[in-house]
């Protein structure tokens, strides 16, 4: 989807234009002219001969010519009306700048209603309604209310706030910094972020791609888009209203781990967008991406002329996770010939406070050289030797010569660096009042390049499951109207998957557990089973470790008496007996289903300690074996994994396996609503793991 | 101190002034004739007649007048024999600006220690060598060789680096920001932060403090000083280096879990100084510091005209711990009065895309006069209605109303917003381009407001300790050359300051770790005793939980075999017989000195989990009550202390006393040098705990 009609229509009316210099029509119709749009504009407004020099219509219909977009700045009442005139008009694009819909309550809902409901019979796309409009700088177009113009650019910026728009626009302005096209999205009645990334993705003026965002209706197609568009174009997004608890009860642990904000950060993470912690870094992210390029390698090389804040830049680096490049042999050497004894030629390189441009010079075209350096930042204090300007000339010398290494440029101070940081904008290396700034936007062009490598990574199905048997599980649970699966089904679930279970049979007297106890070899554990318990040892309905006959017995009543009096109301289904395994590591694999972005899959530590450590991560399904080891990574517990204190490491790889199969199973199974193995016992490496316990909750739309 | 001799002395010489303005002596020169000193001023250069219009002197001996304080900018092998003329002359204070000392090898070492000696023998105070000099606007007076005179102001900036002041002195002279003083610390010969804050601490005309900062030598005496300092006025510091590996070799869990930047960040919380994470962040919370008062209480008001700014505010207030305020009934109502119907009157206020200013005056008015609310943070985005300077008027206005509540103000945009943010700052209201800056600057200062109440906790003695018992212990283990304790001893010295242990005893064969278990009453654990065996369980030196003679025996043999073949240069001291403990949680309290800042006691989740799950916090000693309450609710376990899912809470108040008297025991014993106690077995609510392994180190050089 191109939505040509929106970026470049071939003819434009602004349906409430108006004469007064204070009202929006007013404002809309004077941005139209003075943006340099070629194509017929049309102002319609029954009242008025003329405006702003331009023959004025008394409705959309009353124009000869064609329309193909209209901008609708007109009473939300009104809107329906005017919207069906602009159908049978033709109209293919309207854009609803009025507010008073779904915003504003009951009414305004019924009226967006009717105003989707129109749009979607005559075929025509709709931008807001309740939004600020759009700009495109290459038709170029101004379709908001917004004050100025912004420059040609590269930059696309979709915002879901208005208000934010029209500040940005202002900021961009000031800073001379262009644009490619803004969209302000308003309410997304018809069209959303999803249509606009896919259309920015196919505009071949668009570099990178800005997104401000509160909220994704459509997901798991805003991946799949995005996904798509990133692999050719970085996306930087800002998530607002992340500070609102989660709204679903939780039943599980994996629930209850999942914030508001884990399910958006996984899926832009799945997407490929880098996700920006604050406004200003949103901006900063955006010129660096059209302005540098993508750096090959993830090594940093730093030359500056004030130790202290090169050692600011270093401490960030190391916060975010970027190297510092080792200088290479014969780069240190012509460092050492060229610079002053007591200058650093390791990196940072430091040049001395009595730096001239020479020196800037010398060590910039050293570290651009280096087969070790990717990316480079030169950081510059304004001392009585510096000489600024010369130093930016240098700079912007060597981002010619070297296109293909990214450069930042900190330029600290005020006025003494004021014009060299403008030309060094001019010419498009992004500089910056502050070394956190410049070290920031390389650490993002570095992810971004990670995202690249990454996304070779092919998604496998795995072939040895059985879809079927869990089918079957899954019918017998909806015919007796359950939600939470009994163990063995669940356990029949995992094992239909390939996810080891420990040996087990429920038995509902003491004989049959002792029966069942024998035939699995002692020891054994018994736990109650019950379809209203959900946290079993709370009532004692556990017992480890039963070596003999007379211990199931006892246990058996001991777990069935304790049941039936903490638990009156509980359905006691029986006791499930399965053999003890060996001690091993507890971890959790578990899966919880996101409403706009599918299966979320979660791995940590497990046993009592997942609760409070919260020492687990995150996944959005369908899996990469590479995204598995990465989840597994992020987590402290890794460290255990790998062997602390001379232990032998534990099976890492039949971990990830488990976490693939269930990313499968949720995939497969969309009426799974979530689900836990806790624990998931883990041994030494090469002896697998085994899940000890797992719960299953079907989603209750699914129950039928 | 209040170091009057270098803010407002009475004469100054610059020695090495220079005739050609490419040189730092001639800058010199000009800058302190530039700045409006109006005391007496000698160049002094023995080839030079004249300077700048001022008669000239070969030496500072030749001056007639009485000579307080000398600039040096000559070649570094020239300043002991020129220093040695200044304190000759009877001069009281030095700057040295040359470089060419301490941080250039050896030679300068060696040039650096005679300038020390030849300071002190006459009583000559020293800033430098290599250093900026130093600014105060109000005496006035530059002795640097930075250009530009910042504004009379209220802040105080001391930088441990040059030329990152050059820089910031530009930067503040763009933004109209004002300075009392800088300065530059250079090497530290002499004058340090210590004596720079505390004779900023007198300084009325200094407001706040400004701190960059990379090391301390001086901690003990920076915190007591800083601690002092800070109740009176906010100290702000930025902490370069805090990436470098910690150096010193661990051999505890406490040591192991020290970073470089803990014992940092354990010494400013404790100086009660506002520790920043940018550059660009100290120099906001400076402004607002010296601009704003200090709020009463912790709740925040956000009015805005934006809804988007508006959320990206309050996501940042959630997640740096900040409550909106929950608006008074009486506000709401009066709120929704005048508010059209579609605004919010909850927090944060949204007073729609369309307010003009006299709809800011209200909101504004009614969330400074509610008394819940006690700071405001006012959002503009310049939108079509908007009324840019007159929102700034009204602004304005309410400050001067009400000055007891601090207001930050985002004016995000660009040429749109410029005036005003001007008319802001220059009626000292913050103004910032982005919302994220204005939560985080009302965040600091109300973390300012929080150290002023915690000041007034008091540290108390406890008394029922028996230090002479520990005393005893420690010279005992003196007098064999050891640094590691034994656990018998170490259990005493616990005992001794009121720590709880289990009853046990050393046994040198299996007959007496009978008779020693028979008289503890079994079930016992059997631990190895040895001054060089580290980890216990490592080499199977440990058996718990057996309950007669013969298992007793076994183990004994068992243990004793195992450690002399796996360990056989270890010394073996025998066999601990101790009285098995019922289960709890386990946790660590310990204790690592910091070479800087003395005692560092950490608390956290014991066992074997310490090490990668890190679940652990920290303080410097001398801890009050609050402290050790904090410590143990910023760990994750605390939650786990607390009770989970039904369980009983753990007795929170006995490990607090744990803590509390870790603390005076490493106060009391500076040649303990490490302690782990892991685990301290923490029992139900009323219970108390008892410390179940603990671990000593003695200083090495407290060996004798």
């Amino acid at each position: 989807m191109s939505l040509r009609e929106f970026f470049r229509p071939g003819s434009v009316a602004i349906i409430g234009a108006s004469r007064s210099p204070g009202k929006l029509g007013y404002v809309l119709l004077k941005n139209l002219l003075e943006s340099g749009y070629r194509g017929p504009i049309y102002p319609i407004n029954p009242n008025a001969e003329e405006i702003l020099g331009i023959k004025c219509y008394p409705s959309v219909l009353d124009v000869d010519g064609e329309v193909e977009l209209a901008v609708l700045a007109i009473p939300a009442g009104l809107v329906p009306a005017v919207a069906e005139e602009c159908g049978r008009k033709g109209v293919k694009a309207l854009i609803v700048i009025s507010a008073g819909f779904r915003e504003s309550g009951r009414e305004g809902y019924a009226l967006e209603r009717r105003l989707i409901e129109i749009g979607s019979n005559y075929g025509m796309r709709i931008l807001g309604p309740n939004c600020l409009g759009l700009i495109d700088t290459w038709t170029p177009i101004n379709l908001t209310f917004a004050s100025g113009m912004p420059k040609r650019g590269e930059i696309g910026f979709i915002s879901q706030s208005g208000a934010l728009g029209t500040a940005i626009l202002d900021w961009m302005i000031k800073h001379g910094i262009g644009f490619s096209s803004f969209i302000s999205l308003g309410n997304k009645a018809d069209l959303d972020e999803v249509d606009f990334i896919e259309a920015m993705g196919e505009d071949e003026s668009v570099k990178a791609i800005l997104l401000y965002i509160e909220s994704i209706e459509r997901g798991e197609r805003f991946i799949e888009v995005s996904r798509k568009v990133s692999r050719r174009k970085p996306i930087v997004a800002l998530k607002g209203g992340t500070s609102t608890a989660g709204a679903r009860a939780a039943g599980s642990h994996t629930g209850a781990l999942v914030g508001n904000f884990t399910s958006y950060k996984a899926a832009f993470r799945k997407a490929g967008i880098i996700l920006s912690d604050s406004l200003e870094d949103l901006f900063n992210y955006a010129i660096s991406f059209t302005w540098q390029p993508i750096p090959k390698g993830e090594k940093v090389a730093i030359v500056t002329n004030a130790g202290g804040p090169g050692i600011i830049a270093t401490d960030l680096c190391e916060k975010l996770g970027i190297e510092l490049a080792e200088l290479d042999h014969e780069t240190m050497n012509r460092l050492a010939r060229s610079l002053p004894s007591a200058a650093s030629i390791v990196n940072p390189i430091d040049i001395l406070g009595d730096a001239r441009a020479d020196r800037y010079r010398i060590a910039i075209d050293c570290a651009l050289e280096d087969p070790n350096v990717d990316a480079l930042l030169v950081i510059l204090s304004p001392q009585a030797m510096t000489e600024v300007g010369a130093t930016a000339e240098a700079l912007v010398e060597a981002h010619r010569r070297r296109g293909d290494k990214p450069i930042m440029a900190v330029f600290m101070g005020g006025g003494l660096v004021e014009e060299a940081s403008r030309y060094l904008k001019e010419n498009r290396i992004p500089c910056f009042e502050f070394p956190e700034d410049g070290v920031k936007a390389l650490s993002t062009l570095i992810e971004y390049s990670r995202f690249l490598r990454r996304m070779d990574h092919p998604i496998r199905r795995l072939e040895d499951v059985d879809p079927s048997s869990v089918r079957e599980t899954l019918d017998g649970v909806r015919r007796y109207g359950r939600i939470n699966l009994l163990p063995q089904e669940a356990f029949r679930i995992l094992e239909a998957y390939g996810i080891r279970t420990p040996k087990s049979d429920v038995a509902t007297s003491a004989d049959e557990a002792v029966m069942y106890a024998e035939r699995l070899g002692y020891p054994v554990a018994l736990k109650i089973v019950s379809p209203d318990i959900m946290h079993k040892t709370d009532i004692g309905g556990v017992a480890l470790n039963l070596g003999s006959e007379e211990e199931v017995r006892y246990a058996f009543e001991d777990i069935m008496a304790k049941a039936s009096k903490l638990m009156p109301q509980a359905r006691l289904t029986g006791v499930m007996v399965q053999k003890m395994v060996p001690k091993g590591r507890e971890m959790i694999v578990g899966m919880t289903r996101d409403r706009q972005f599918g299966p979320l899959i979660m791995f940590g530590l497990g046993g009592i300690y997942v609760n409070f450590l919260r020492d687990v991560s995150f996944g959005l399904a369908p899996l990469t074996y590479e995204e598995a080891t990465r989840m597994i990574e992020e987590t402290r517990a890794s460290t255990l994994l790998k062997g602390i204190r001379g232990e032998q490491p534990s099976d890492i790889e039949a971990l990830k396996d488990v976490i693939l199969r269930v990313s499968q199973l949720a995939l497969d199974f969309p009426e799974i609503l979530e689900m836990d193995i806790n624990p998931v016992i883990v041994y030494e490496d090469g002896k697998g793991c085994i899940s000890l316990d797992v719960k299953i909750t079907l989603g209750e739309v699914e129950r039928g």
